[in-house]
């Protein structure tokens, strides 16, 4: 594998994805060279970012604020910085690849703009995928380009995949945790803390992720992502409980032969794996002790304690609109339950609800697709307010 | 991937590979052809092979003794093949793979004489890379040939590098089921009987790979297996113990990612990889059900109830004809032990006293070879002799 360099640019800096890429990055500095960083409203972690990698243009979502958009102007002047929307910098023709690390619908243009023009994504973002899976899907054949997974579940499948035909996929195997509520009995569930559910068992992550993976809509959306990361059937992606996070997926070729990617959990490999395809860097993660974890357990998912789960492959089978209005449903509820708003085991209702009065399109527009994630959140939103004066 | 024909050449047909092999080809008839057929002494069985699958020639260890020769004739006159010796089967140009499944040292020069030809082989008969892995290596190297595995532990492997760089390798890590004696108190290991030592907890093998199973000495062997088929030093090959033999092996990269490849344990996924690669056809055996199995369980060896592993894995390091006359005096000791005249715990003193008073030939040549499993034979034989007699 050549020492060739790789040129990046990264959305969602300040995040737990955008951090942790660019720990990578600075464990190997001769193999990467950061030409945009793109973040939220941290501007003091921006500024930081952007002293220590010196990029050739940033971007906040702040930018675009009147009273914000100077503050955001000196973190760029101060390193000789452009300030430059998002899917702008997508269009770079030195970009190698476009890390998306951004959380929502933030992602969808820039990444749609990149894959179009043939520039490989490292997606991390998983609502875009979920949202606008048959449009992702269209403009990477489109531009030739590399849509390549973040996920750790995600990563594993693509790597146990390099070197096989994709049409020989029998069987993917997501692996789920089962998150930070699964040793509670179920009848507890609906008196769960915010505090509770974000304890997650093996994985430190965001907040939204933290209570999707305890709800397992998370692993729900995941299976939407693999359909359309992998071009299989919904019918060919299977949930699997798994308490250590240790294997982080599996997938069965054709002929019976199972594959599995392995580690301790750690963002880092997936996303140097993203990052540096098809070579193996340095490691950046401990190496896995087997012996010393001693066992592996795996159980089927309790689907009625889950209904999140049920809900998101639904939503995913039945396609157009649905998905959007479930993840749009979700990100409402999950923010309630985090203000306390609803307790635990009201979200799934809430989204079944959204779901069940919405009038889906098919094959969506860009369009299409914000309509019916502001309709679904002014549904929701409506729905909580019921909720308040009920 | 096309539907093309492979057309190949199976020796030890009546062997537990052999068998299993036309198992695989029995189920998939469009998609191979076999030219060739040889076996050892199993004349019936031949015969009913050679009536089934109509081979251009065959070959039995028989023919070449004087009153047997006319009985392997008439067998292949029976189909209109040839009678002919397995190194000139290799040399066949219409071969795509041969398959030897051949025990000690039978298949070397077939090995030897299709590699370096250009004819991939699909490799059971492990003594063939202990004795002589850097020829294999030399003449696979000039005849631009694949030597394929087909031992589970290096199938898994093999799978887990499709697609990596092979340079990329950071260890290879080989499971062990632990063999027939595993739970016994290490005290009670010098009275096992031949029947307990047979009675393995997962695979159904051949005796003598079996009982090197119960001593570790198998997982020795397939350590040095490891270093020449994967062209890795041995500090990069490690054993692990794992009770139920789901995971036939894992590889960790350079970047620390971890893949393993799963499945029930049956040999015939295995040989179809070898026989089909690079294709995935369809499926011989039972799917996984991880959930079924509940939990997988992982340790390190205990070295010090099993010196064959060490003995091997010493051999291996050491190199030059230590590894032959490793595997020459392990099979006089397996047979002495099946036939009682030993303790099981007797056989890795027998090896090692072989072992210590060698003197090793560097890059022997297959004279020097043959010249160090004489040696080692009759040194054992004697040994034999004085403890039948003290």
């Amino acid at each position: 594998m050549g020492r060739s360099l790789t040129r990046f640019t990264l959305l969602g800096s300040t995040g737990s994805v955008g951090t942790q890429t660019l720990d990578v990055v600075r464990s190997m500095p001769d193999r990467f060279e950061l030409l945009g960083l793109a973040a939220g409203r941290n501007l003091d972690l921006l500024a930081k970012q952007a002293r220590e990698f010196q990029p050739r243009y940033i971007w906040s979502s702040l930018a675009a604020q009147k009273p914000h958009a100077a503050a955001v102007g000196e973190i760029a002047s101060a390193v000789g910085a452009q300030v430059m929307p998002m899917d702008e910098m997508a269009q770079d023709p030195e970009l190698d690849v476009l890390v998306v690390g951004t959380a929502g619908r933030a992602g969808l243009e820039p990444t749609l703009e990149a894959l179009a023009r043939g520039v490989d994504v490292a997606l991390a973002n998983k609502e875009v995928v979920v949202m606008a899976g048959h449009l992702l899907r269209a403009a990477a054949d489109r531009g030739q380009a590399q849509l390549r997974p973040v996920d750790s579940e995600h990563s594993a499948i693509w790597q146990c995949l390099w070197g096989e035909e994709s049409n020989e996929i029998r069987r993917i195997i997501l692996t789920a945790s089962g998150g930070a509520l699964r040793d509670l009995p179920e009848a507890a569930l609906a008196d769960v803390t915010p505090a509770q559910a974000l304890n997650h068992p093996t994985w430190n992550m965001g907040q939204k992720i933290t209570i999707d993976s305890a709800s397992l809509m998370n692993k729900g959306m995941e299976t939407i992502e693999a359909r359309w990361l992998f071009d299989v059937p919904y019918e060919r992606v299977e949930v699997l409980q798994h308490a250590e996070s240790i294997v982080h997926s599996l997938v069965e070729m054709s002929d019976g032969s199972v594959k599995a990617q392995l580690g301790n959990p750690d963002m880092r490999l997936p996303i140097q794996c993203a990052l540096a395809y098809p070579a193996r860097l340095s490691p950046t993660v401990e190496p896995l002790d087997l012996a010393k974890l001693g066992s592996l357990h795996f159980q089927t998912p309790d689907f009625d304690r889950y209904p999140c789960l049920q809900l998101a492959m639904q939503a995913g089978k039945a396609a157009g609109t649905y998905p959007t209005v479930m993840a749009a449903a979700d990100e409402i509820a999950v923010d309630a339950f985090l203000r306390e708003q609803i307790r635990f085991t009201q979200i799934p209702g809430l989204i079944e609800s959204a779901m069940s009065t919405h009038e889906s399109v098919d094959e969506p527009s860009l369009e299409a697709i914000d309509a019916a994630d502001a309709w679904a959140r002014r549904r929701v939103t409506t729905a909580l307010a019921e909720v308040a004066t009920a």
